[in-house]
């Protein structure tokens, strides 16, 4: 039995609020269950100093989780004196996504910083951090065309990510944090709105898996991410 | 003339929402106009090593600003590798400021740990901090004492913080950003219900500052503590 | 037309060289093409902190690139004063693999340090690494068991990685750097001697995947995945 | 009884030592008591690249402590990797403080750094690195002048700083490191030689204060800047 | 008894294996008995910003340590966030002594960059890393006359280094580790080939020594020296 | 014609000012010419933990250099978060050449740490650093002696140190910073009072040297040591 009875195939209870922040030109709270990230799009003109010149602009991600958004509290890395491993690892994996969503050429020589914090963690903040800032970043886009500093939509199409398990032996949709715990493998799927990959990432963390479990469990990923396509045009077209 | 018309000694609107985070012992999100930072508590057994055998507990603060909190885009400290020292001036005085409040003795071999994490910036962060952090801490004490982990409240009052400021040769309450990029004189208290003196900060930025202007700035602080410290018992009695 | 007219479901020539090193317990220098990784298991006694007492041991790997092994030299990590979040994705890959590949409390309280240092870089040095290293591993088990201080073999089975990628719409086995270079979309599988997965991760670089090419690209993998074990078996036998 | 028999409205024996460094272009190495601080003030043609073309200067501070300037030793920030945030809090307001004193437009596109390195500490040492560094900074302001490099004197008042407390529930000026420890109120004050304030910080450590008290460590603190002034004046002259 | 029945005033068996690396522009892999050191030297266009204009070259080195090049583990440099300071003062001696090996201003304004990593430490790895840093060199001088970059070989000798020392009142040439840990004191000398000094450093690890005993020191590690140079040659003449 | 018309082969002025530092168990300022180093010495009862139970003691030293004890002003390695090659170097051998002056065994479990700090740089600070240290260190000694937690003197000898240097082709005794910037070959000796060696450091920076050099410098540096060592024993016999 899962948490509030959900079904084996059933995402938890989405929610994405655009325009959290005041300042930033594109941001979203978005809230999965219990997980929380506030995403925050931040522009600035000009790109790095290795793509001067390439006529084309550039999506970067950072990630961070606040010290008590886990059950029992975390150090905070800025005290540690630097970001950990998981911390990299997913804040390459957000910008890697993001960047496969838009077409570098016509956003032109700007930098657009995605912001990912984690006010609460329950499992799936990576994925969930995907998916919000792809909102945010709709929003941030619009802010440039409104602005009229761009003159086309550099958007290629909205992109989505979920977590899919296997527990007990079962395949599971959007894992909470306790059944991420228990889980033998966990996969993180991230996906464009017309059903193709850009990330696939699954891992036996317990037992090795099967070539017919991998494919249920991107059938069932997929799946999930479709939904939340729907669920971000729906925030989009308020 | 003021923001939103507002008076010279009128507060920005303030609200304290208790419980915001499920995973933390006390928590607060503090909204003072734009400016909102959520306030965690954190409990562990144990004392640093430098107390340990000393019958006693103890208070610490961490403060961060989420990198686009502010109007633009400031480097996240986890990246830069260190926490500013403007960082490190805030946590220390939130963390000396809570410690004022509590009878240390009575808390036990206890750890508290209080994240001021500012999520918009508009003026007055280590003031809503304090203020917020103090309300987040009596749900901590609440917690221990429910959890029969404490037999008494080590609270010894409520304490609050705000900021006052000399703009243009006037003496304004509660300073936003604006406000205090133009300040003069820039001063900080903290105070106790009782209407003592934790903590005065007064810096010249611009100009210098007579006993008088002292005098009058220390005045309207202290109004504006004490309707703070009636908001943190309005919110407490809910 | 690959280098070296390689077929595309072809492996490089892959050499693996056994005690290496004088001092590891276990060694291997390993040769795929122009790439060449030497790999070193050192043994501890205790694991640890926060898994003591569990009765069971722990195997942990980091990863560097000698500043010189790529085609033009890049930044020492030691001078930079810190690992980059590839490296750390790496190694923490590689330990996640080889954990999978034994049985950690038939390993009993010891602790395994996996270093895996490029000497040369051609593409594919994370799953050159995590080959290697599972060679080295089980010579570093053979040294324990000699020992006498394991009476039975913790190893559950060899395991292997290789690269797979789509270029120019085709599927390819074990890319080189100037083919890495190009490729669309990316994978690295990590698998175990009965054909199962450990590690599936496909990334699309410039075009997004269909799950018709996902499937391909696993099942390419898994053919190379399944000759490495081969030439791991060789490279014991002698 | 205050150490020495000295008065509670008493300052320690000051002495102001020009001079002691060859090379800066001003250095001062102040005494008071026990407490030994070496003030220098380096120019530098130019400004910080924020500053750049606003036809301004800039002055900005270090302050460190000899590793055994202190009763039992401290380990050295260089070893440490990072300044403390005592010292970064205490050169931040060195800096701010010795801005207030000068006409920065007048300074032209200078930057002073000023280096406070506490040889012995016996309490105030942020306050002697103050009044000693003023006196450094008119060497080196008398430096530029000499050399034709300012044509005018960019000084707008001697600053000078002094700690007051409250022990005992008595006023206390210039504590020494054992008043320091059971001080229940700590004060610094920053004063101009026109009595006018640049900082007050007022700390309860021990018991929160009133505003009677408040008013009292103000006034007292006011003579003992206005004492040190006539000593800087006296060095100066000769 | 020296291992291997090696006279007092004999070298370990010493091979210089050129080209070891198809990236750069100069390696060398040097094995003296147990201890091999990859050598490799970048070259770059351009000098550090402190010599631009002046119409001259650079040489500097870096030194590393591979974890398990040692007889037991040692921390990774790149983890634990610095270089040692054992690290530092030998890629100061590698990159001081090449210099002197070398006409700056017939190099012209390229910067080489000389990477000597351990592979394996069996003692004077830092003289091993000379001696073999010193052939790469000359590939790499070569390499630049061959793409008509330089006119003339800016090489004013060949260098190479050695370690002497005292153990049980014997003066030994080329100590392995387990002589290097008994010795009572400790000479490393670089020389050139004309028999001139560039370097001397003789500590007395256990015991002082005398002139008498300075001179016998310096005068084995000057035959050791010239043996290497002859070494060199003849790798340099395939 | 050297500055002070000083001879080749005459000291500079050498002051030695013990019991400088009220706190620190050992101290003295030790003054050549323009150079002056403060070194102190704290004791700490108790060894670094692989020196536990070995009925030992330990001695260990640090250096730095104020900022702008040199003629232009050095970042403060506390700010640049980390000690520079140079200064790890040269503590390396203060503390190397201070444990040959003491029998460790006789200390006991003690550590003597050996803070020297440039006041002021104008060439051989880390001579004149080893030799001030050595004073301050028998102070020191004499102070665990009276307080009867030493029974017996642990010093072996006094030890001093000492640069010499080939400039122009002459031979000269201790160098200043302008000498020791056009010296061709530049070497510090530590010795002992009895005149054998710890330390022989002699670097060719412009030209290499000859043996016969070599030995000039050798001779000239004894000289030298010898007379420091006079100078010592007259400051301890006051």
């Amino acid at each position: 039995m899962r948490a509030q009875n959900r079904a084996a195939h059933q995402l938890r209870d989405i929610q994405i609020q655009r325009h959290f922040s005041t300042h930033a030109e594109g941001s979203a709270l978005i809230t999965c269950g219990q997980t929380r990230v506030l995403c925050t799009v931040s522009v600035e003109a000009g790109v790095p100093r290795w793509l001067k010149g390439k006529g084309q602009g550039w999506i970067t991600a950072e990630y961070g989780m606040l010290p008590r958004s886990t059950h029992s509290r975390n150090p905070r890395e800025a005290v540690r004196g630097k970001q950990s491993g998981r911390t990299l690892e997913i804040q390459r994996l957000i910008g890697r996504s993001l960047r496969a969503a838009v077409n570098l050429h016509l956003l032109g020589e700007y930098t657009l910083t995605v912001d990912c914090d984690v006010l609460q963690a329950d499992g799936g903040t990576r994925t969930a951090a995907i998916t919000g800032s792809c909102v945010a970043l709709v929003d941030a886009l619009r802010t440039l065309q409104y602005q009229k500093k761009l003159q086309q939509d550099p958007l290629k199409y909205l992109i989505s990510a979920v977590s899919v398990g296997l527990v007990d032996g079962q395949v599971l949709l959007d894992l909470d944090y306790s059944e991420d715990s228990q889980a033998d493998t966990d996969m993180n799927l991230v996906m464009t709105a017309t059903g193709e990959f850009i990330e696939v990432q699954g891992t036996a963390e317990g037992q090795t898996y099967t070539q017919d479990q991998l494919i249920q469990l991107v059938n069932l990923g997929t799946q999930g991410c479709q939904q939340l396509i729907e669920i971000q045009q729906a925030a989009l077209a308020q």
